[in-house]
């Protein structure tokens, strides 16, 4: 199996038995989202009069971010005007973490009880893309991750525009999966209790398309629409 | 409107229109969700012999947690063989995110592309609960939270199985919720362009029962399931 960047920070040391560190699967994964949560710590600035001082541990915030995987590494943008993105752009240890629920995991225990997920954890630093031609060529992978075929249509960034995005990118140097799947793994005590036992499969689904109040010019709804999912 | 906790914090400086302390909304987005991300700071055992020295910042570690809003806080828990969740129930800052992701918003102009999503993030320290009464009834109001009925089809947690579970709660003392909803908010120069704009809505759906492949003792689907969404 190959190892994508295990390292002593990302070998899980609960359950390891869900532990991946399979560069496949970690791809999978994250091809599959939309939605990342990124972790930065707060400075100074942002802590309460009344925390304590220089022995307080940094406080973190979490925020969703829209991402693409390209290649070995992950590329997410926000503003410019985000003192979180900011941050991260500064090289600020982060964490980026993507889950996919995939269901409910019904046991005969409240203790066995749980949810199938996929989730992959990266750990490290970004770097903020500087040249335009890289943050419009990875604003547009970002782009048609989420929206494929998307990009051709629409009015490309200004210059503008392009210098009000931070684009970041984060290597995969460190990063794991976590997978749990399949049905409850009971006590073999518990097998002969008169309760149901099984999963609720849980999925994201694309729902029709809906047009947009201020359409002034006549377009049909865009073929690729139709292969998205 | 009533401010959940608003502090200096929480109260957002980028897209300010989309920022919400309405307690209501955010106990709104708390009860829709099953899956938050929780992030932690790691400790000095945690970095690479790389890593600069004391003034590294701390590097921030973000998992996914089952949870549920009970009042005004939320419970989740995790096991004591983790060191991530001792962190947390050592009462180390935290963040609590929960993130729905709504829709893809089409727009004319790639910089106006966007996501529809309610988000709500919480600040705060965990403390753990102490006493068996406390954790079971946690436990169950976690349990009701996802799979609403079950807990009176299910073994109860042993007094081992309680202790091996640390059952953390947040106060929604510092929180705020971000939503985006709606169509695309076009520049008006680019509303003459013949492109298709809109919004394809993302849904989260439950699929039918899979009953356990080791059911034993012949049960019926329970009806409870069936009012699950």
């Amino acid at each position: 199996m190959e190892h994508a960047g295990s390292t002593e920070r990302t070998r899980l040391r609960r359950l390891p038995e869900k532990a991946s560190f399979d560069r496949a699967e970690v791809h999978r994964i994250l091809d599959a989202g939309r939605v990342a949560h990124v972790a930065v710590v707060g400075d100074r600035s942002g802590r309460r009069p009344t925390d304590p001082g220089l022995d307080d541990p940094a406080q973190p915030y979490v925020v969703p971010v829209a991402y693409a995987r390209d290649g070995d590494r992950v590329l997410f943008h926000g503003s410019t005007g985000s003192r979180l993105f900011r941050a991260l752009a500064g090289g600020l240890p982060t964490c980026f973490t993507v889950t996919h629920l995939d269901g409910l995991v019904l046991a005969r225990s409240a203790f066995e009880s749980s949810m199938n997920y996929r989730s992959v954890m990266v750990l490290g630093r970004c770097s903020a893309l500087t040249t335009a031609a890289d943050k419009l060529a990875a604003l547009e992978a970002v782009s048609e991750h989420l929206m494929p075929g998307r990009w051709a249509d629409v009015r490309p960034p200004t210059a503008k525009e392009l210098a009000a995005t931070l684009v970041l990118a984060l290597p995969l140097d460190e990063c794991s999966a976590k997978v749990s799947t399949g049905g409850p793994t009971d006590d073999p005590a518990d097998l002969d209790r008169p309760t149901w036992a099984g999963v609720i499969p849980i999925r994201t689904v694309l729902e029709p398309p809906v047009v947009a109040a201020d359409l002034r010019v006549p377009a049909p709804v865009p073929g690729y629409i139709e292969d998205w999912k």
